[in-house]
């Protein structure tokens, strides 16, 4: 008989090794989700660390970077010059060792063609890659300007913004990463199924022309022409921004007929916006309407928010169940999670090299619990370590790859 | 012996069942992607539709959502009175139905206790749900609500702007997608490696509070308070927008001293810069020193620019290797598209209800071949079929159920 089992289960990902061969965002964020579901992931950087060991932020403590901690926590490191023939067949052999749950490979290699498919292919034919680009045509490409190809920073912004607004949030990036992680799963289950290894590759300018495309937006580009700049309006819907007595902001939304009833009760403006209906001729249960009237329905909402301190208005939203939200600066979040009131996916750690930072668990809560969290490790920290105990290299095998400076970290 | 294979392989996902009850972006967007690699995903609505079924945008041509019909691409349709006692029980029962690659779930379902993972795993003990809702707490929360909560909207927009600026693309719902397919992948390999169901939980505030974390942003201010607006200037590196002569805009980037030196030498500003170098002693290929003197470095390009045509620019740039990018209107992607230039990750479909839409495939490449599109099924359409297939309703009790309006979709 199975025995009862008591605490959070065993991370899903327990007894997979991944090789990440990445830098920047997208990559090292994919074997970062891996490493946090439970997978034993390996970055390798070439000697002296990748392009973005130094990305800003940087902490003023110490002057490591904060960027490259966050992106790398809960990975084990491995610093191998791979301008060396020796260094380039260490990556291979580890990126191919042997193991069921093994041969897993997500990179963003730009001009290493000893590092393609098919040459992990010759050496183990039923791995794994998962290669982020820039353009499915090759080309290079990064979250900046795949952005501006795809319309965005021209709906973005307050309504009279005549220059394009890019966002901030390196959104493609973070997307890329995550469907990453699902190509890289997806192609080990088929390989449980039917023995065959992946050659899998994703174009950044292809996660947001698709991203873009799933909304609908270019086939309604296509029917109409392009949509006006609308500020902080959501599209299709009611939902809008509003100052309070105050001088803080919060961010109603009202996506269903329900929201919307609860707004205008809560704002007391039921009477109002149903003499506007009749004036109007709109059913303002239609979000629509509610779309189409956005200004006008804003408006008559304002004098509420602009009377009311944010602790009142915020009572009053809740308890008639508004769906909305307070506008916080990221000293707020911070403010919160100092107070511990912020949501317990944001946690304290410890980063060696920096000190206390705020860190993140992943978002994946399994049977209620947020899995475990890690600090990146020193660059090259676990270079002995790994090529130990996945290569079998001796202690004179490492003490000789050290003297010759084609591997990293500690002796 | 193995014979050897030709043409792209079999989807990866190729044989999974998966159950989708959602609505919006986040659910939805895991479902097509899952359906985009070969599973079976079979969505099931509420008799009607669930609230998403006519979001904007819609069709001028038939008035139906382009935006559902975007994101449910590919799926089998169920429709289910769920308010009858017997609808609740064939939306379980399928979502429990036997077989190894079964058992899949991922709902954003909201008030519905009696779709729970208890009421779930006491029919099936290794079901795999994955459930996306707002808050970690339980309470509401929506893209646009989620995203005024984190400071990504203080950092939004050009540097003279005073308020708020949310991003229009929902981020976070789409990042939430990926997550959830990720996350019943992870739990799929958990269960044919040990036996064991999951029940995971994804809040969307808990994904943007990770995803700005992740980048170090919150540790960032916490040591040096909140980072000012930069309007499009990359943070930490040079990339910067410029204006060309016939008032085209283009975003160039340089996050690495071979990009920098490229796009001087494109510019024809390199003995400026290096003048320039000298007299604030700055090393620009240092990129926390390009980002301290941006305003000025941009301002040395920015005749370069200007005294071009977009097309002269983008030469001399694509020449000397800089990477860089024209800002493009959704129009402008749609017409590509329509020229045959776009990536054939867009593709044309025949959109049942709708006529030809832009669609898209999904942007990852298996053996250098993008997966298979189809349409959106009509709402219910594949009720019977479903039922028949993984329930063995026989054409009676069907024909009973429609009669007593428990489902619909065509007889």
């Amino acid at each position: 008989m199975t025995p009862v089992l008591h605490g959070p289960p065993t991370p899903p990902l327990t007894g997979l090794r991944v090789v990440e061969f990445a830098s920047f965002v997208a990559g090292p964020s994919a074997g970062m989700t891996l490493a946090q579901l439970g997978a034993e992931v390996i970055r390798i950087d070439p000697a002296g660390g990748a392009a973005d060991f130094h990305r800003w932020p940087v902490s003023q403590r110490t002057g490591a970077s904060l960027y490259w901690a966050s992106l790398n926590r809960g990975k084990r490191s491995v610093e191998i010059d791979v301008r060396t023939e020796r260094g380039r067949e260490l990556v291979l052999a580890l990126s191919t060792a042997p193991g069921d749950h093994a041969g897993l490979v997500v990179d963003n290699a730009v001009g290493r063609p000893w590092f393609s498919y098919d040459a992990l292919a010759a050496r183990r034919g039923d791995v794994i890659k998962v290669h982020i680009g820039g353009r499915s045509d090759g080309g290079p490409a990064v979250d900046y300007t795949v952005n501006t190809e795809v319309g965005v920073t021209d709906l973005t912004g307050p309504a009279d913004t005549r220059t394009p607004v890019n966002h901030v949030l390196p959104a493609w990036d973070l997307l890329a990463g995550t469907t990453a992680t699902t190509a890289l799963l997806a192609a080990l289950h088929r390989r449980r199924t039917t023995g065959h290894g992946s050659d899998l590759r994703i174009a950044l300018a292809d996660v947001a022309l698709a991203g873009v495309a799933n909304l609908g937006w270019f086939s309604e580009v296509r029917e109409r022409g392009d949509r006006p700049r609308h500020g902080n309006f959501v599209y299709g819907s009611f939902g809008a921004d509003f100052r309070t007595g105050d001088d803080e902001r919060v961010m109603v939304v009202a996506l269903t007929p329900r929201q919307w009833q609860a707004l205008c009760e809560a704002t007391g403006t039921a009477k109002v916006v149903a003499a506007l209906s009749d004036a109007v001729g709109a059913d303002f249960d239609d979000e629509a309407a509610r779309y189409t009237h956005r200004e006008t329905l804003a408006a008559i909402m304002r004098p509420w928010f602009a009377a009311r301190t944010i602790d009142e208005a915020a009572e009053a939203l809740t308890t008639t169940g508004v769906l909305w939200s307070r506008y916080r600066t990221m000293s707020d979040v911070v403010t919160d999670f100092e107070a511990g009131i912020a949501s317990p996916v944001l946690t304290e750690l410890d980063q060696p090299g920096i000190g206390p930072v705020v860190s993140a668990r992943n978002p994946i809560r399994d049977s209620s619990e947020y899995g475990p969290v890690a600090p990146a490790a020193a660059l090259g920290a676990d270079t002995d370590a790994v090529l130990a105990e996945t290569l079998g290299l001796t202690d004179a095998e490492l003490g000789a790859l050290h003297d010759s400076g084609i591997i990293g970290g500690p002796c």
